[in-house]
């Protein structure tokens, strides 16, 4: 019998804990989904939280320290984003050791506070505390529905088709540059950017919301194939990746082919890439994909179908035991 | 020149870190209150962030895994109630090593998830993730403000009277208890269950806000002496502590007796008694005290008067270097 959070893994521990939790009338949408969302009067707001400690989501000497800022920043505000939500503020919680320069925490919040400012919201508040030895940033983030509804993990529908922006793997490679190669390899240091400073699809979100075709969505952050997945899980549904429909554009291209990587393993399998992932009526999809291109000069892709032939993701048919990133479960990266 | 946190201590760092926040019109209070004060349409939210960490806020052997959540949960709810406001929903953040059992982190969620539901707020998300070692928590709370106003920490007069509920010192000699003599010592036990479940007064503060003699607040988690500084600096004004007149009831006077400790230098540096102190017009401290022990059965004392005679606290009319909690210089406690 299980016992530890690492028997559990991350989504196993987050349904334990959910149990305990007691149901209320503000809570519209429950613990599971990106936001949480929260009825006060007759506004909806989202509510979102991402902790990070040092050592395990990030290596001082391997980031700059305001990228460590931004990219907690665009973690809170991708979820706002994958529910079609506008951000509104957020609170920032760090714990460091006394020994900390305080020039360094201020790089962190300049990080931070500037994707904030770029996106809509602002740093309202937080908590400075001391920790023992690593560092550890939580942002928590609360934004408004905007549209008439929001959208979420559940909703996909037989029939329709999975949908992503971007170029998913693009952050994973950007990784693999980072470790490797990102001096002197120029399409390796456009990816390492991509890692180290991710763009929210916030914007798109919202735009996506408001779309009655998009009946579900997600941001990628632990790999297409489990972000995937937990559409089809929430669903009640199935949902068929097509690993050669997945775009890949020509830097990520030669860089996966410079280096022996597999650009669409990194795209079902790597994070961080906080593209948008979405279930759409396939009678819409040529129009959203036009009217999506020329409104944000941005590719969409159709990857995958929906079905109720079983639960679960499965690639090209295939059932599968790729495995995106548990916090519990996966070493740690840079 | 000061150049790490533990130079500039916690004060100083977020003076420090607010600089580089820009303003926005939807921040109605911005950083140092014990809530940010945000706009969204025509309602006032109040929310606060709390961070604790293993080892340094408090040791996993010597408090019972629900009240380590059930602390955490009171802590952020104080916030709320020292503003005035009611309290609405919350985001738990939890890093942990990878072998920690689940049962540890269900008895803390169900303490945290407990003392949420007891004043009127729900755990609506988070976040479960990894740490290296220590476990580290943080919770961040939205409220609303009912009132009209809600109190901050600015707005003391000249004359005002300070007043302060309940017999602060009291989480002060529950945690000498626990370390010293918790077992056998019936004040002792008392007070160390004051310790580890102590009660945001989150009806009084509202009750407080809607009395328009009431002019600031905060609540008095690191000592009646620097929080009651903190509503003098914030209003621009000094404040003159008499300690004879802090309230000390029997089990507090007896476990003090025993142990040779002073009850009122625990309540002027103490931490975590998460009783209000406020500032109030003379005029009306009788009428206030009759009715706030009649509503609450709890007592209310007038410990000491503002002046713009000087800046800060005194104790008795001297100046004091007397010191509360700061969480970069203070030694760790259980």
């Amino acid at each position: 019998m299980p016992r530890t959070v690492e028997d559990f893994g991350e989504f196993g521990l987050i349904d334990r804990l959910a149990r305990i939790l007691p149901t209320s009338p503000a809570l519209v949408e429950p613990i599971g989904d990106d936001c949480a969302v929260v009825r006060i009067g007759d506004r909806l707001l989202l509510a979102s939280s991402d902790m990070f400690v040092e050592d395990v989501h990030f290596r001082r000497d391997r980031i700059p320290a305001d990228a460590i800022g931004w990219k907690a920043a665009v973690a809170a505000l991708s979820d706002i984003a994958a529910m079609g939500g506008a951000p509104v503020f957020c609170l920032v919680s760090i714990a460091c050791p006394g020994d900390t320069r305080v020039s360094f925490l201020e790089e962190i919040y300049r990080g931070l506070s500037s994707a904030m400012s770029r996106f809509g919201a602002v740093v309202a508040g937080g908590d400075t505390t001391r920790s023992l030895d690593r560092l550890v940033i939580d942002v928590a983030i609360i934004g408004q529905v905007l549209s008439s509804r929001c959208l979420r993990r559940k909703g996909a529908k037989v029939g329709d088709l999975l949908a992503v922006t971007g170029f998913p793997g693009s952050a994973a490679a950007g990784l693999h540059a980072l470790e490797h190669d990102a001096d002197e390899h120029d399409p390796g240091r456009a990816l390492a950017e991509i890692h180290q400073r991710p763009r929210p699809r916030v914007r798109e979100g919202q735009w996506l919301s408001n779309r009655a075709a998009v009946h579900a969505m997600i941001d990628v952050t632990d790999g297409l194939a489990q972000d995937a997945g937990h559409i089809a899980d929430s669903s009640g549904l199935g949902v068929d990746i097509d690993p050669e429909s997945i775009p890949v554009n020509e830097g990520l291209a030669a860089y996966c082919a410079d280096h022996g990587l597999d650009a669409r393993h990194l795209a079902l399998t790597g994070g961080e890439d906080y593209e948008l992932c979405f279930a759409i009526d396939p009678d819409d999809q040529d129009q959203m994909a036009e009217a999506f291109r020329h409104e944000f000069h941005t590719e969409v892709s159709i990857v995958g179908r929906f079905t109720d032939a079983w639960l679960g993701f499965r690639i090209a048919g295939q059932p599968s035991d790729m495995r995106g990133y548990d916090h519990f479960r996966t070493t740690p990266d840079a």
